[in-house]
């Protein structure tokens, strides 16, 4: 077949005019979007490929890890995701994803990660409200408050939705842990009047990404630990504005340097403060977010 | 954190600085040929992310797409596998591997890719018996016969083993299709002392991929047909040559040019002879394979 170039004896190697054979086969009505996408996907496994001289046998085991990724996948827990976590694909396509609304040059709050733990269907809680139920002895409750602004106006944002979770001192989110009770940890708060919400939670604490699939096999091959610094996510959205999806990382923590999902980033350390005078809690946080207007 | 450029406002971009990040994170104990997978398999997704700008949204549709192919996968099925296939990943790799034994410059059979289809337990079954025991009406039995011999020397190789399996009329293979017995048209026979093997089998026919899961899916987003041209799938081994895994196509056969998942190569195409005086077969076909010497 004219794609292929001879070797001597009756194999042939498979080469660029192959890749150009395989990315032509798209037929014309493929979406312009995805015609693009493939190109390069195409364009780069293969070059992946050729560049490694990878197996059969090499190529079979990755194929197995992401048949396990997807057996392990369920309505409670995405490995798939995990998987792309540990080469920091999510980080980087987050980025891609939410650097236009930096570019106006406005202090608008940096995305991180969603991560695999976020559930569609938390409570709404009232301001000033817990979201630790089972609190365990070694946790530090901690008052969290601030207010949702506009990136261009600085003007506070009513009825905004801050929409927080956070794993318990175990490690462990809600959903991976039968001792803690069904959104222990989990909540939205409305924004009131004046841009401002507030709640109780629990300082976060380093714990590992699960390590019973595919991800935790691959960082053991790949000499790496599993630890993510100490965080508590959110996303916040509001009618007008470009929603964030964020995780705050306490600025004393472990693994800020070596995130295990390379979420980290500049602007989203935060310092928790000694609190006073309020018998449900010893630390304070402030957090307040800029959002980017819609248009 | 210096791994960031800071790009105006809070959001940063992740360059190479980040991907390198990512690659350097890999511990001291990393295997020296997993590190060199893992930095160009890094380094190329990434590259792949920043050219399309891929976005949140569409990296989570790969990410459900590689979990659903997980999800299909048994052990009669591999959609992963399929999913590579349709990239044509699997032959790229399959050529890559095999092409070290045609370098020697001798006529070594080609290889292509095994498929998902292979069992490891076919029977093994007499020279001159059949694999076709629920022959279907519109069949076309074939008496196939050859001989193994040395890429180097040209001589027969006695006690080879040809493993060969195929699809029915109706485009399944038997493990698809509850109306086949249990390993029909599917069966390992040894060479006696000649190097010869022969048996009765089916003039293949062209059937297309399954498409009920994430490979058909593409397919169809990539406006693409599911079809295979006709073949016969052969695996040869004999002590001390290299064992080759390869399909033989007939040269008759429709979509030789745009294989579904791009095996056809040439000399891996032959030619059905019409066959007198045997009640059994009105097609043979002879085809002679070629072993390069393991060391």
């Amino acid at each position: 077949m004219s794609l292929q170039a001879t070797n001597g004896a009756g194999e042939v190697e498979l080469g660029q005019d192959f890749t150009r054979h395989v990315i032509e086969s798209m037929g014309p009505n493929t979406s312009p979007r995805l015609r693009q996408v493939m190109t390069s996907l195409i364009q780069h496994v293969h070059d992946f490929a050729r560049e490694v001289q990878l197996t059969m046998d090499e190529w079979m085991l990755g194929v197995q890890l992401i048949n396990w990724a997807g057996q392990m996948s369920t309505d409670r827990r995405n490995e798939g995701q995990l998987l792309c976590d540990v080469i920091g694909l999510e980080s980087l396509v987050d980025n891609i994803t939410y650097r236009a609304a930096a570019k106006s040059g406005k202090p608008v709050t940096a995305s991180a990660i969603l991560g695999p733990f976020w559930r569609a269907d938390a409570p709404t809680r009232p301001n000033g409200s817990t979201i630790t139920f089972d609190t365990p002895d070694d946790a530090q409750v901690t008052f969290m408050h601030g207010r949702v602004v506009c990136a261009e106006t600085g003007k506070p944002i009513p009825n905004a939705v801050v929409d927080i979770w956070q794993a318990s001192t175990n490690g462990l989110y809600e959903q991976q842990d039968p001792n803690q009770k069904e959104h222990n940890l989990r909540g939205k708060f409305v924004t009131d009047e004046n841009g401002e919400y507030s709640l109780y939670c629990l300082r976060p604490t380093p714990y590992p990404v699960p390590n019973d699939g595919p991800a935790g096999k691959l960082l053991k091959l790949l000499d790496r630990h599993e630890w993510r610094p100490a965080h508590i996510h959110l996303i916040v959205q509001a009618d007008g504005f470009k929603p964030v999806t964020t995780q705050i990382f306490d600025e004393k923590s472990k693994y800020l340097e070596d995130d295990s999902v390379f979420a980290v980033k500049s602007g989203l350390t935060v310092q928790f403060q000694e609190r006073k005078g309020d018998p449900n809690a010893s630390l304070e946080l402030e957090y307040n977010i800029s959002l980017a207007p819609a248009a």
